[in-house]
């Protein structure tokens, strides 16, 4: 029902497949993320036609509203919302901790205030499992504690140390066979406890490992010095999973670090707000200079939106506040970021992912595309 | 370039054939409202997929944004939106009456200050074509004066004749052959008025007659009363198009009386608020009697949102503000309307229109679909 394979290998990097019951993933594969059960501003056949093979969804949203007992009831996430894909969940420990105001922390879990209404919840590893089983995503993540950065020591410390021992509550809790389940490495910038972090989680035999707690606003060099050090720890059979992370050149750096998958609301939340990523770098579409611009967001792409919008036409939807705008611009940005780790595993199949890592690199830090 | 042909009647209801530079459009036909250049909250393909022949755009909006020089240099609305199909544009003046606050009426036409920005515009019969022509609409309609209801009869008379006289400058003013023109026909719900109006217009041998000024708060029955009376004064052998009409009932109701074209924000603006139109009449998804309501939201309907999305999904989607719900809404709302045009053009071809709409009244009138 589950597997994972590593078929070819470029450094530290890899290109593999997942195999769910939902169907395969190539990887590295990066999860649009389905907040509440929809990628924003889009439909899930704008999200598989830009070239999606598995998404990711949120356990805090989805446990507030509509509950994951009614999911239960339509037939988990898959039934619900149609997408008929691999699904993955998070801890909801993220949002909880990103989200709510009023929260208590304990041993037991995280007492916290919803920030829809302000109605008094509880999450647990217990409780996220029960609710992650209830949602049925294909593979879910232990519940886990992400500090906060800058944090002291002392206290990543005492989050690694949690989070382990809320791991051994996750595997306990979980019994679902139809569901793999990820155990998350914590540690902060400090490569000794990310080491005991990996070594503990390691311990207690995962499917496989999400690697949390980094792009929370430490500087680059920490987040790839993590990687770097995490590489050659964790077992090269399973699955990594670098989650909230990132840029592109976020992605083909950790990529090159041995990751297999990544989400990030990056794509689909910049769209919102105007910003198209493009070959050339990023480009804000309010931006005067593309008034009359005819050409597509980006030349090289072949999204929908790029096949049948100008430059000019997505700029006027946007200023005129047009909803239509917000799903042009996603449509492309979610086809740019799936279509550049397309090129990530194609070149790693062809033995040249270095050579293709520079020229991206090179060609994201041109000027950008407008002129 | 252009053609009418009337191909069955029933009645006074005809199924006919518009041909123009853009494509064909089989009559009845319903025009989504494309207002600044997109159809709110969907995509072309969208719109092409719910079922659409033919859209229509607002001057208005056009004209203040983006502007209708930047449409003309980005090769016109099919050029700039990148839909290639036939395209209507109204002649702005019911949006200048309804949309601006601050405005002065003169035999000249109207000054009036932008709601967007407070900026000074005039719109006359000569500006309203030269904008139309710019946006290069295969359908351009005279520049009319629409009165409000209620209004003094001496009000609508006066509206009335005033339109005739733009409708002359109007006629002047056109010079693009690959463009038919449309008059309109005013005179509120007078019949005598009406059929003044609709005299003095067909004396300048319009390409179709657009019938305004009605659904702006008159009783239904009046609406259908100069429908009536309209009916064997207008000629034939033209399209004619009853402008910003309607509620489904309405629609049927108007071809039963010898429309060709319709244009109404109903399904869209509604689809955004959360309103269903089906088969069994409107619903309401907001509703918490859809919280766990596994059905589609219209089970006659094929549409991608009747194919891929529960009631219990979408009241979620609404419900957590998710601009995708306003999409799949829209979608299943467009498919729904242009599905009922085209049950209309087949049973006229059968012969067995009037046992169509009889039908179609009962099941709008039987208990909304939801229980």
């Amino acid at each position: 029902m589950f597997s994972f394979a590593v078929e070819a290998t470029d450094g530290a990097a890899r290109a593999g497949r997942l195999v769910t019951p939902h169907g395969e993933v190539e990887t590295p594969a990066f999860m649009p993320v389905g907040t509440a059960g929809a990628v924003k501003a889009v439909t899930f056949r704008d999200v598989r036609e830009a070239g999606a093979q598995i998404v990711l969804a949120n356990t805090y949203h989805l446990m507030l509203r509509p509950g994951d007992a009614l999911v239960a009831e339509r037939g988990g996430l898959h039934g619900f919302t149609g997408w008929d894909g691999p699904i993955l969940t998070d801890s909801g420990g993220y949002q909880v901790f990103s989200l709510t105001a009023l929260r208590r922390l304990s041993e037991d879990g995280v007492a916290f205030r919803s920030h829809l209404d302000g109605s008094a919840h509880q999450l647990t590893p217990e409780r996220s499992l029960d609710v992650q089983m209830n949602l049925g995503a294909d593979i879910v993540m232990a519940f886990d504690e992400c500090p906060p950065w800058p944090a002291p020591r002392s206290a990543v410390a005492e989050a690694t140390d949690r989070t382990t021992r809320w791991a051994r509550r996750s595997r306990q809790a979980h019994r679902r066979s139809d569901q793999w389940l990820f155990g998350i490495v914590q540690g902060g910038v400090h490569l000794d406890l990310r080491e005991k972090s990996a070594s503990e989680i390691m311990e207690m035999d995962f499917a496989g490992h999400g690697i949390g707690g980094l792009s929370v606003g430490e500087p680059k060099a920490d987040m790839l010095r993590v990687l770097d050090h995490l590489h050659p720890i964790l077992p090269a059979t399973r699955p990594r999973y670098l989650m909230g992370v990132g840029t592109p050149e976020d992605l083909v750096e950790a990529v090159a670090r041995g990751v297999d998958l990544f989400d990030c609301v990056l794509p689909t939340r910049n769209a919102r707000n105007g910003q198209l990523f493009t070959s050339e770098g990023k480009i804000s579409i309010r931006n005067a200079q593309y008034r009359a611009d005819g050409r597509p967001p980006d030349p090289r792409c072949a999204c929908f939106t790029c096949r049948t919008a100008s430059r000019a036409y997505l700029r006027h939807l946007h200023l005129a506040g047009e909803m239509t705008a917000a799903t042009l611009l996603t449509i492309h940005n979610l086809a740019f970021y799936l279509d550049t780790l397309r090129q990530m595993r194609h070149s790693l199949r062809l033995g040249r992912f270095e050579a293709f890592r520079q020229e991206m690199l090179r060609a994201l830090a041109a000027p950008a595309g407008g002129s």
